[in-house]
């Protein structure tokens, strides 16, 4: 696997554009719009909240139907979530409108929002916004990353890769874009990513491996525990490439999986980088647990405790806060086997063993502790299955973008 | 019923001190003593963290076996938690030394700590202080106040209250203390609550009516939703009002609980407004539920958010935070039949009807945000049953508080 420049444009047959329409108050760019030449077989997951927004639950009924998908609109500024019939209605029409513009059934059209939640879209603005960019769409990198521009919403960088590989002598590449930054939490949370491959496989195969990648990837970071109404991650194939159709899970697949593994783990933790307010990066390594769950749940719950995290904002070797924040997930372990170290490039630092405190390099600690890149490492001893998970500190910028985020 | 000045001395039989004895660094109160003259009964809730304390083990063993209780000794400034064997054998010098002082058994001396994790407690000073200060013990307010005083770590006000009520023609007293401020998270977090009480009452009664009054006062209430490894909650009861035993749920029983639903109600409500760093105080009104714990389980999630919390410290009414916040609390509801208002001394603005907007007044509900206390006022139209939750805002102070803690 090669990684490349590039992002949602680089696989074979697809397009994509992004433009400011006037949904942000701000001006900044706000529409996004991908079409796939010919029809793409798809996959997808989406948020786990009861609320859930309009497109999120127009996507979930256009995959379950299998329809093949030839385009995605996406919206920054709004996230048409808690807006009633008029967000359905709005869903439908920027499909239609869409489906118009490339030639194809609104039902070949997902959509996808992100912004605030509970104010109707201005629909006027999108819909004439998606008629006047629609011309734009092209396959260049530079197309690619004006869709990935448009879809940020407190995000300061945007978030595109590519990849590509072999599949039976065949070249093939897969791309994506994301957003992520607040209300980011296990369990998909506001979370766009939009991943396309030229890739031949099976739908079953392409929902699978979706499917698990997700799991030790968006669903394993966390920056502030609110899982969202509009998460979304959604990826395109549309055989272009050419290779054997994947039907089994053979080595082709392998390697499909792990590029989409790849990906979806470098997306996550440029999320959790990218968290609010963030200033450093954590990641929370678990080793020794009796079950592949258990140990995402251990890890999760480290990531998602606020005291850990405004630990690590002042810099403070506060492991308690870790060992408390395991005692609290739900799952059982013996506290006396554990030991935490901190880590990163400085060195590491053992700050507790079989689940007790002792005397440690408080300097070296919390030199550590001060950089921006941070590991910490925990070994429970039941087990061998381990998992990670990513995120960052808590912080007063956290605060503020969130104290006054509509405004 | 009626609200007396007072605390944990004021029912009979009951003396209390409390002084510095060096635990803290900052030269602070840091022991607390509560003696009673004769042996009481007595009931406990305590943390559900898989780590706990190594004083909590000792309490629930203790209580476990009905003992009476003739004392307790309270330490802030350090959690006595992840350190070992020298924990549990800390505490055990500490209930020896204690019960040596007052006359008593070990077993029948109960031990709290709060403060920090996973340092070893400073026994020599503990044990020393406890002998220093025993001949303190006195029945006056004055000391009730001194205990009160002894067990606050980043509390603000020291948090005490007592009331006094009629069984059967017998003037029966309860009064209490407690500590809250960071880690309160629903299920008990490091919240430490003391509650003495002449009351003659069974052991069964006791500790059902504990158990019951706690699941909607300590257990409603939210700062930051780190669960620690300290909570407890236990009351003691000497029977020295001498009124007739309760032994059943008659109607001393239904007067003796509502004054410790009071109770524990209060205090939970002194925790929230006091959380780390608080400048508001926020009240979740949740109506209409199928069950009580369906209730209580939305109420929590809206309190616990972040997301939400950060809005209300900027007095910006983004409802879509409740709401969602409600979609990811594990409870299924009707999103369309969903009800939200804020309000408080200034007026009610109506923010979302049919689980969508509708248009506000801004400026009042602005206003009405600016405030010091806030209610969030929710029906979802599914039932009969209701809850309320307490919390406070996100602030920049909550991350400072918590980012230097143990420095």
């Amino acid at each position: 696997m090669e990684i490349i420049v590039g992002g949602i444009t680089s696989p074979k047959g697809y397009k994509a554009t992004g433009a400011a329409v006037g949904i942000k108050k701000n001006g900044n760019k706000d529409l996004a719009l991908i079409a796939s030449e010919i029809p793409a077989i798809a996959a997808g997951v989406f948020t786990t909240n009861v609320v859930k927004a309009a497109p999120v639950i127009w996507d979930e009924k256009l995959l379950h139907m299998n329809n093949t998908v030839e385009g995605i609109v996406v919206n920054s500024g709004n996230a048409n979530a808690c807006t009633g019939k008029h967000g359905s209605d709005h869903v439908e029409m920027i499909a239609q409108t869409f489906a118009q513009c490339i030639g194809a059934k609104a039902k070949q059209i997902l959509v996808a929002s992100t912004g605030v939640i509970g104010i109707p879209l201005p629909i006027k603005k999108v819909l004439d916004g998606i008629k006047n960019t629609v011309h734009s769409l092209d396959s260049s990198i530079a197309d690619g990353t004006l869709a990935a521009e448009s879809i940020m919403t407190t995000d300061t960088i945007k978030k595109e890769i590519a990849v590509k590989f072999e599949l039976s002598g065949k070249t093939v590449t897969m791309g994506a874009m994301a957003k992520g930054s607040g209300m980011i939490h296990p369990n998909m949370a506001t979370l766009l990513s939009f991943i396309t491959t030229d890739a031949k496989i099976s739908q079953y195969l392409l929902d699978k491996a979706l499917k698990e990648t997700v799991k030790d990837s968006y669903n394993m970071i966390s920056v502030d525990r609110d899982t969202s109404t509009n998460d979304t991650a959604i990826i395109l194939a549309n055989g272009l490439a050419d290779n054997p159709q994947i039907d089994s899970e053979n080595e082709d697949y392998k390697i499909f999986k792990n590029a989409l593994a790849y990906i979806n783990t470098e997306l996550a933790k440029s999320m959790a980088k990218d968290g609010e307010g963030a200033t450093k990066f954590i990641t929370v390594n678990l080793k020794g647990a009796k079950t592949k769950e258990a140990a995402r749940k251990l890890a999760r719950s480290v990531i998602s405790s606020n005291l850990t995290k405004a630990a690590i904002f002042g810099a403070d070797a506060n492991w308690g806060r870790v060992l408390c924040a395991m005692g609290y997930s739900g799952v059982d372990f013996d506290t006396t086997k554990v030991k935490i170290s901190f880590s990163n490039e400085l060195g590491e630092v053992t700050v507790a063993e079989d689940g007790k405190f002792i005397v440690f390099n408080e300097t070296l600690a919390s030199k550590i502790l001060s950089e921006k890149d941070i590991f910490i490492n925990i070994e429970i001893k039941e087990g061998e299955f381990e998992a990670t998970a990513w995120g960052c500190d808590l912080t007063y910028d956290y605060v503020k973008i969130n104290g006054d985020y509509r405004s």
